[in-house]
């Protein structure tokens, strides 16, 4: 189950792009497990992995092959992360990439690799060798869906969309797939995502947008505060629109793009949280007023990572008193507390540090009923802004966790 | 239940000291719930307090009444915190020391009151009126154990411990009791401690040996991540054991004397994390080979934090990938990995950035099975340490908080 519903389409094809899907029997027996994407010659590829310091052997390898050429094939597989693995697990990684390059006739180092799964277990090569030809085989332009089911690990629904806008008069397609469901906060954890598009877009800007998009969507997502060794997401420019090529990110068309890669990458990253293990809520933390923007996502992450305060959402219970220590705990300097007010949608519930007085139970009671909640805290002492979602946390975070190997 | 023997034995009056209890019905009806203390009049008393910015009434009040002179009296309340009550609370934090001062015909300000429970709610003075005068009544040497059970709130067990050992050939006894299961990280959350010696001691040293036993204790502890609003713990020496007074921390006496305090102190914090809500394990944290001592505990933090962490340990499951992805996003910079080593229970579970070569999953599965685990990591890159208790996260620590308010 998961919090709220999360619409799945099969997104549209991007010219440029096809894709390819095998049961490896990674993951398990019968279950597609391993994604192949192709991308035309001429397509230009950005890219942001994880900051986590242990990154695992795909990250290593993908992010050097991604400095050393332009790639052609995106090889990915659920069900083992290929991460704590050492300097076996960069070369498993590497001897996937030459896999799928000698099947293509092309260099290893246009082969990128991701992994997502347990941790610590070597990649079985030979279940590789035995389903890379089957997925390069099936490679075609409408496997979208099927790449999107085959990332999944502990998520309960894939997740996709696509976008269409005009540039030139040419009618422009964004899609995209993601997976993710724990582990997740900034910085891109325990998250795959690749988007395409068919624009033509200078690859400078690509990544321009793409750092952009990140920083408004993954970048602002937490499940659990856990930051995974594997993220990565990727965002593919084909140049199939035949558009005069965006070399201007302030350009019109240039906002264009990054508008409809907003919507995009923020479906996918509230898809993620809405899925996020357990989850019961859906929690936007908005924090306003505050001197910098660091400030006020250090407060929104306070609240977002507080178990306390997780638990509360789970029981739908307008335990203020919890959010209020959270924001007190936040380690902001001479903090005022008499101005700041809390709102839960909508319900004013802590004004001149207390409860606020036209509060009641019953409306807070109400207030926290919907699967939506939207959180609001006015820190009353600067200009800046910061938004953060995030889930409740629930049995089943603990039973999905306490399980997941065994 | 809890992780592990929690040994009750009913501590040893200290000559200077009376305690008296009553129940109020603020936490629930028929239930001891306020606990007086008594200092005789030439006691020194030293205190430290939440850093919470939304620290409680009751914390402004007792370290202004602190600060003005010496306390005669500690009034506690469990079952109501007094905290997010502005200014309110304030004032009803200040009646109920006057309503102690009357009756002991004693300045208000000779009153530290203390409260723990549920946060935003009134102080129901009327309850207060009824019981103070009580507890006030029954006050006597020997009523720590029944203090102790007074001040439980989500806590399974009561906590308390004695301690003795001789300062110029006389016996000095220091007994200790404190509460706390839930809300609890460094800088004293949701917990309370009340530490009383007869020994003479300067008030300066006493306030020194209280900041260095509680670095080594309740500071160096996590069940969930939060710190409360309203944690306080107080160290008083009445001189009633007639010693030549310790004026210097350093000096044998003064050393002695800190020892104590360190058992005692270590004792309790160890108590309130085995008893941590919903604990089935107790986690000794230990990294070791860091820069500095800093650097260290925030390692040690990052993986005592870590749901996904937390939930592995419930499941009793060596999910070492967790850990070590922990220690790869704890934020050091310039991280190798390759020399660090990860211990679970004297078994190397991880070498060279991976599984270490002579790691079994038997191995690793007999090392999670006992209800006492130890952590070491080596970060091999300089000579500091640090050490951080926890605790596991299991379904029971979901419905506690879930079910608090309810």
């Amino acid at each position: 189950m998961a919090a709220g519903n999360i619409p799945f389409r099969p997104p549209l094809p991007v010219a440029g792009i096809r894709l390819g899907t095998a049961a490896a029997g990674i993951k398990r027996a019968d279950c597609k497990d391993l994604v192949l994407i192709e991308l035309a010659a001429e397509s230009e590829c950005a890219a942001v992995f994880t900051r986590n310091a242990f990154c695992a052997a795909p990250v290593i390898v993908a992010r050097e092959h991604l400095r050393k050429q332009k790639p052609r094939y995106l090889l990915i597989n659920s069900g083992n992360a290929n991460a704590g693995t050492g300097q076996a697990g960069v070369q498993a990684a590497l001897d996937t990439c030459r896999m799928v390059a000698r099947l293509a006739d092309a260099a290893d180092t246009s082969v990128m690799p991701f992994s997502t799964g347990v941790i610590g277990q070597p990649l079985p090569l030979e279940k590789f060798a035995a389903a890379v030809p089957i997925a390069f085989s099936s490679l075609h332009e409408g496997a979208w869906a099927d790449a999107a089911h085959a990332i999944m690990t502990t998520d309960t629904v894939p997740k996709a969309i696509s976008e269409t806008f005009e540039i030139d008069g040419r009618t422009v397609t964004v899609s995209g797939i993601a997976k993710g469901a724990g582990m997740i906060r900034p910085d891109m954890a325990t998250m795959l995502a690749y988007v395409a598009t068919d624009a033509a877009v200078n690859r400078k800007v690509l990544q321009d947008l793409l750092t952009g998009a990140v920083r408004r969507s993954f970048n602002r997502i937490s499940v659990d505060g856990d930051t995974s060794t594997n993220d990565a997401c990727v965002l593919i420019a084909t140049g199939r629109a035949r558009n005069s090529p965006v070399t201007d990110a302030y350009s019109a068309p240039g906002q264009a793009l990054q508008a409809a890669l907003d919507r995009v990458f923020a479906f996918l990253a509230e898809a993620i949280v809405r899925d996020g293990e357990g989850a019961t809520k859906f929690i936007r933390i908005r924090v306003e007023s505050g001197l910098s923007e660091e400030e006020c996502s250090g407060v929104a992450y306070t609240i977002a990572h507080s178990p306390l305060v997780k638990t509360a959402f789970y029981a739908s219970d307008a335990n203020w008193g919890r959010i209020l220590a959270a924001i007190g705990r936040a380690g902001i300097s001479n903090l005022d507390i008499a101005p700041i007010t809390i709102d839960l949608n909508g319900v004013r519930i802590v004004e001149g540090g207390s409860r606020a007085a036209s509060y009641t139970e019953d409306a807070g009671q109400a207030a926290m009923r919907p699967t939506d909640i939207d959180v609001l805290v006015d820190l009353a002492r600067g200009e800046a802004c910061a938004e953060v979602w995030t889930c409740d946390f629930s049995f089943d975070y603990v039973r999905i966790n306490a399980e997941y190997r065994t």
